[in-house]
């Protein structure tokens, strides 16, 4: 690891230490045992101090509890893996896991009636207003992960045996989510160029009235879907589905907290997005949002009642089972959420970059993009076989040639060994890193002797 | 704030910053722009060290993204919040955190199959493995809390209209997790002293097994309920549940984490554990074991194959909806999980605390304890009703004259305003800090001249 990497987490983690001394002591100030303590410690702070910022000094803390490596994957390499580029947290976010890591941190000032989104203080209640209306919904709750949006819906709308339409291209969560209540899911055959379309979804929803004489209860749709971050007609597709009175939901893991998304526009009964994927949050963390007309069914509140002591829990929600992100995964969350809210209105230069990448890899003779292209979306396909896959063919270390080379140049994230058709993620890169990243590839390219053209 | 818990967390945010510069810096190293930043940046980290050291200087840093409070509880209190206790976190996890915070953090190095428990760098297939060991059960998931450890099990095993027995003294998740299943829950009356005893359940179950006509689908008990923290037989209650067929879900919210749980001996068929409120852990994070007979059930994999592409995703478990803690909450929960499986062995040495506080307590006339007695767990409740609450009938600030007191002492967590009954936890407090604590109660009892006997 470089050392100043290496020298800035022993930095973090000694402070850790020191605080922990200041946890362990008495409110009535450090005691003498405490005190040599504490300067012991910070005579270790600033000796690591010291060798941060010149830069010198050896490894001391290299395992964390004693057996996790310290991840420094964001700090050493530009990380283009496909799912982690826009969950990789804010300094902000980074900030508030230090202070409200701890167990149940959200709820010291929980007063009646009792639940996450009512606490004031850290502001959650207002972060629960701002996130609805972020996604221009009426209703927000923040969910373990999209998947569990995902639960919560198809658990309130699907019964045993009834049928929910999903995109040809869905991702296996929403397979999982209604299988978990009952239903069956309902496939929508992928049209030329990997699209889902409105006049595809209509003649699903027509073939699944005819074989199973019943409507469809939900259809759920991946705005950009994760095998090419294609772009599918929502708007279209919330229009066929309401022709025949079937909720939609909007599947904005890929979308919300990168690029602006109006659910009402869409058409969307439900969205849901996901904050470890799109929302530089800590997993698992979501959010799922919804309409007036279906919060009393998806937030519905217990309706039960003990039959001996008669106990009521009036307010708590059913399917968040209560409360949902008591402590640092929200904390981070809500962390991020100005940095989330100012960039999506950027996606224009992310969408940009992700171009000019595209346009260096593909000189690349023999590369080819699978996505729809010009990309409108910064995760992509990318089929290689033509091009660093003939190297492969040839190459002692086959298909990790590509990420050896990779790697040699401070690259991660690409799928170790793959060299015919792989997916990466330039989200949030700068420029000076864009540049730098498409002339790696380029320069492995002509190490190799493939033509660029 | 004490200056020096202001500056550490100063400091601390301080190397962040710093941290994010070798983010944004380009792979072959510290551009100029960063050069810059970078020794700006240090300068700041070391005159916070100075005052930190010296104790020094004044607070910079009151909000993280302008609105949130840095939370120094632990830092600066006592704390002996009912839930929090137990879920504070080690340094290693605080480590944990800074190291592992970005969304899918733990997922660098997922390979086929594809599925978070079987992740071997870091350690988490080993991790999954101690953990169901450190139960004596078969087999261990980690599930976003507790909750949803619940509502695994009652999606799998109950049905529509489906009864499952419950204490009289349940926790509202355990109602909500029958009610999403669409169950009933069949509270068991709570016998003298607050106890739940196996007579009762198994009347419980004939009077379901009459008026239903059916035999309930599941019995849920908690080991140490949330009102009393009373211990409850809840091997004598598997027994009972067992010579109907019936299986049995063991609540150790309270007990897994802080003191040995033998999930076998018990008895259980499902072991269910919190993340955050006992394995000092952030939230949501929990525990779902069970053994080889239930496995397939609650951990089936997913039977759904796509209609139009024939994708299946076989190895996915319908129940966890895949993966479930992808980041920084199950890092933080294993980097405790050395100390928590050590601080379980001496559970004895806390229930002696908890005894000497309440002790202590009592010796103020009028003061009760409602949880059984001696204690034998740290979270109890007590009623002031006789002391305290004579105090505040009076007094300008009625009852938040004691969290007035309290927190004059450095003490939090009792809840504000309550002097009649409430709950406390003593849970992890130096045998130095429970002098301080029960020292604080007598001198605030002997400053409002209640007696002491």
């Amino acid at each position: 690891m470089d050392i100043r990497v290496q020298k800035t987490f022993e930095a973090l983690f000694a402070l850790e230490d020191v605080r922990q001394t200041l946890r362990d002591s008495v409110p009535d100030g450090i005691g003498l045992h405490e005190g040599d303590r504490f300067h012991e410690q910070m005579s270790r702070v600033k000796a690591i101090i010291n060798d941060l910022e010149a830069g010198t000094g050896s490894p001391e803390v290299t395992r964390i509890a004693g057996n996790m490596e310290i991840r420094s994957r964001e700090e050493e390499y530009i990380n283009i893996q496909p799912i982690q580029a826009a969950g990789r947290l804010t300094p902000e976010a980074r900030k508030a896991l230090i202070a409200y890591g701890d167990g149940y941190s959200a709820c010291d000032n929980c007063r009646k009636p009792f639940r996450l989104d009512k606490i004031s203080k850290p502001p959650i209640a207002d972060f629960h207003t701002e996130l609805a209306a972020f996604l221009n919904m009426d209703t927000a709750r923040v969910v373990p992960g999209a998947r569990r949006g995902f639960q919560a819906v198809a658990s309130s709308l699907v019964g045993p045996g009834d049928s929910v339409i999903v995109s040809g291209l869905a991702h296996y969560t929403e397979f999982l989510a209604v299988e978990e209540a009952g239903g069956i899911v309902k496939e929508v055959p992928v049209s030329a160029g990997n699209k889902i379309t409105p006049d595809a979804v209509a003649e699903k929803i027509e073939t699944v009235i005819i074989e199973t004489g019943k409507l469809p209860k939900l259809v759920m749709i991946d705005h950009f879907d994760y095998q090419f971050a294609n772009e599918h007609d929502v708007r279209g597709i919330s229009k066929v589905a309401h022709q025949y009175d079937i909720p939609l939901l909007y599947n904005g893991a890929y979308t919300v907290g990168v690029m602006p998304v109006d659910g009402k526009k869409m058409g969307a009964d439900f969205v849901v997005g996901s904050g470890h994927k799109s929302m530089a949050s800590p997993a698992p963390s979501g959010v799922l949002a919804t309409t007036d007309e279906w919060a009393d069914v998806v937030f519905r509140t217990t309706q039960m009642t003990g039959d001996v002591t008669k106990r009521k829990f009036g307010i708590k929600e059913v399917e968040m089972l209560g409360c949902t992100l008591m402590g640092s995964t929200l904390m981070g969350m809500m962390a991020s959420f100005p940095v989330v809210k100012e960039r999506t209105l950027h996606w224009d230069e992310e969408v940009k970059k992700s171009n000019f990448f595209m346009e260096r890899l593909l000189s690349i003779q023999g590369s080819r993009v699978m996505s729809e292209y010009p990309r409108k979306h910064t995760l992509s396909k990318v089929d290689t076989t033509g091009s660093f896959d003939v190297v492969a063919q040839s190459h002692k270390r086959r298909g990790f040639f590509l990420s050896d080379e990779l790697s040699k140049r401070g690259i991660a994230g690409e799928f170790a060994g793959a060299t015919r058709m792989w997916k990466l993620n330039t989200y949030g890169l700068s420029w000076e890193k864009m540049r730098y990243l498409a002339d790696s590839f380029q320069e492995i390219a002509e190490k190799y002797e493939l033509q660029i053209v």
